[in-house]
């Protein structure tokens, strides 16, 4: 077999960038694999109104992915229509078909993604999703092989470009977050329904396969623990900085004495950390394992070319496998077998909070909310206020020391009754560990 | 096959943390496997004082290396011994025993490396090496395959955790070269001659390892234009910060219209970069490709358990190769072969460059220095001077806008000659695109 040929399916951004790259770096991807990966076909509803780069050849172009799969020439299908119905067909047939797969596919491969190595593994194909987690960044590669032999034991991810650029921008000028999320929209880094980025649903999906990765365990998105963005505001940026911090939508995954705990939540961290340092749309992964100590990746976490450079680099990948005749020699998932995950609950994880309040200003309120505290045995460490021009809305901040959250959700809930508040406190954890 | 066996040459430190993660995390490294990695032989010139983890069961010991390479149950060799003498011997033996290979050696890969690579793919074995640039940093894996699909313009290294060391303490305390110096080598960071690292030469053999990785070019180390950090002193901090930069010893590689350019070096680098945030004995490497843009990547440089773990996966990942009988199944330099590279000269590429004099003062220095820069046709920019006790040895600075290396090396030559100079002036470029 003197070339490996890829059928496209799905010619949206990343689709085009995938073919784009295929095109354009088709010397140099020779160069590396020592054979050259062709284009074979290409799959797209709207394929009649998309310009298929004229270096690549001769091209079957097909409004019926069914086409491509079928293609007795196709042997790697790369899946880049995403979304969870139409995206599982077209790799089950793939697979049935016994071509290999690549796919960029974070919610598929979230929700169904064990599930679907298996069927790859009884077909004796491949399955790839570098392009699934994090687009820019090699994070499957790292995980996968390049630090297989640590022992993990905390992965923090920034993974969610568009609520890292509202968050930055909100940081940067004071802007509320309607108006940076119209803007985001404006430039097309937020969809018109935000829901899944803001909400935290995107990254949830990514962590869920992060998780898989690093620690070997099966993990239904649902069963993390999820908080978006929605209630921050730029007062928010403001009492972080004053304490020496910033706040992003930090995925978090520990392995504890008591099991796996994982959760999408903003969170306070130290702006001297270099997690604090991941401005705008970029995505970032730090990484402590117990032998290879701090490991951080970043780069951009979407984008047609460095999303198409992750599809491009695993169907390099698996065309080697094709060549070496050596289906699924490192499992996508990194281990060769997933256990289940026990949710674990992170209640009596102890941790430092920021609770931030919006109040009618009267007498007593500290008392009030002090007296709160102390009957959950809860130690404040400071109280913060900025200046503000109305009394009938005025924020502040109460941190607390270390403490479990359990405790902090009851002293919320308990606060949260209170006539004076305008709403309930907004609780976020402070990450010493970072 | 239920195993693949392991043969360790070399107990030091680096041996010693790869022993003690296969033996502690064991049971992990089986998950991912599905099968065995399983220590057959160890060797050490002292191996009788080393204490070999119980954990590993039946291990032959020994002070013959050749034992090592001809056991019968060996596998794979990690050699582990360092140097480009007894450990060309060692991997050479290991080839013609058609063992694989697992190696940390940056100094003989480097020199060496196309050519071992080429005995290896004679033999049908496999050479692996992730341990030999940025230990903790699996940087192999992202450049082999993680990235593969990008074509990549720029990498910028921080290679030498030491040289880093030196400077962020000389940064951070305003001590002098030697004193920093001695603080190291008490702490065991540097070595009693300490050349390899603070003249650049460690820096500069990753740097070559790294160039055939992203460019798929053999590099000779000593094409390597390189400059150690001897003539960094604390002042230059001081000025640096005045200009909102630092510096750090930069390996750099650019692809150019010209060809590749290749140089280790202290550079001023603007202190809001991600690269600027290095700290310690940590590495980084920012890569910049022309498709998936800015990635960077960061870990320890050093260390028993960071190189160990990269040690490990390297055997994790062969013993893959191993079972599934596909042996060199991607390259080691990431390309199927390596281009022959010719030195270009970075002379006429042009960035700011930072000029730093000791003078005794008199007046008309200034004058006597801005005409020779005028006279090459380099635009000055900004004089800079921190106040100071005496004016026998009275430091200044001159910042220079864009200028050709060439003309400020010229201006620098004559500049030398004055007779109010107390040393040459310390040229440094400001790296404008990090």
């Amino acid at each position: 077999m003197h070339e490996v040929s890829v059928g496209i399916v799905g010619l949206g951004n990343v689709g085009m960038g995938t073919l784009s790259i295929l095109a354009e770096n088709a010397g140099r991807i020779e160069e590396k694999l020592g054979f050259r990966l062709r284009v074979a076909a290409v799959c797209s509803r709207s394929v009649g109104s998309k310009t298929i780069p004229a270096e690549l050849g001769p091209v079957l172009k097909t409004a019926d992915w069914r086409e491509v799969v079928a293609h007795p020439d196709v042997d790697v299908v790369a899946e880049l229509v995403g979304g969870a119905t139409v995206a599982a067909e077209i790799i089950e047939a793939a697979i049935a078909h016994k071509k290999s797969v690549v796919t960029a596919n974070k919610e598929l491969m979230a929700l169904r993604g064990p599930e679907i190595w298996e069927s790859a593994i009884a077909a004796g194909i491949n399955l790839a999703m570098e392009a699934s987690v994090a687009g820019g960044i090699p994070i499957h590669a790292v995980l996968r092989e390049g630090i297989s032999g640590d022992r993990l034991q905390t992965i923090y991810g920034i993974l969610n470009g568009t609520s890292n650029y509202i968050l930055t921008e909100m940081e940067k000028h004071g802007a509320p977050l309607p108006t940076v999320l119209a803007e985001a929209q404006r430039l097309g880094y937020a969809e018109a329904d935000p829901s899944a980025d803001i909400d935290g649903f995107d990254a949830r999906s990514k962590l869920a396969i992060l998780a898989a990765l690093a620690f070997g365990q099966k993990v239904a998105p649902a069963d993390i623990y999820t908080e978006g963005i929605r209630r921050i505001s730029p007062m928010d940026f403001q009492y972080a900085h004053r304490l020496g911090h910033t706040i992003r939508l930090v995925c978090a995954a520990r392995m504890t004495s008591e099991g796996l705990t994982l959760s999408v939540r903003p969170a306070l961290i130290q702006t001297s950390t270099i997690l604090a340092g991941v401005q705008g749309a970029y995505n970032a992964v730090w990484v402590k394992g117990a032998y290879g100590a701090d490991t951080f990746y970043y780069g951009r976490g979407a984008g047609p070319h460095p999303t198409g450079v992750a599809v491009v680099s695993d169907l390099m990948r698996v065309a080697r496998e094709i060549r070496s005749g050596s289906p699924e020699r490192v499992s996508p998932f990194a281990h060769e077998r997933l256990g289940e995950f026990q949710p674990r609950s992170f209640l009596d994880q102890k941790r430092p909070f920021y609770l931030r309040f919006r109040v009618d200003d009267r007498p007593g309120i500290i008392a009030a909310l002090a007296g709160i505290l102390a009957g959950k045995h809860i130690s404040l460490e400071a109280v913060l206020q900025e200046p503000c021009d109305t009394k009938h809305d005025l924020p502040f901040v109460i941190t607390v020391e270390p403490t479990h959250e359990r405790a902090v959700r009851a002293a919320v809930e308990e606060m949260s009754k209170l006539e004076f508040l305008l709403e309930p406190p907004l609780a976020m954890p402070m990450e010493p560990s970072l």
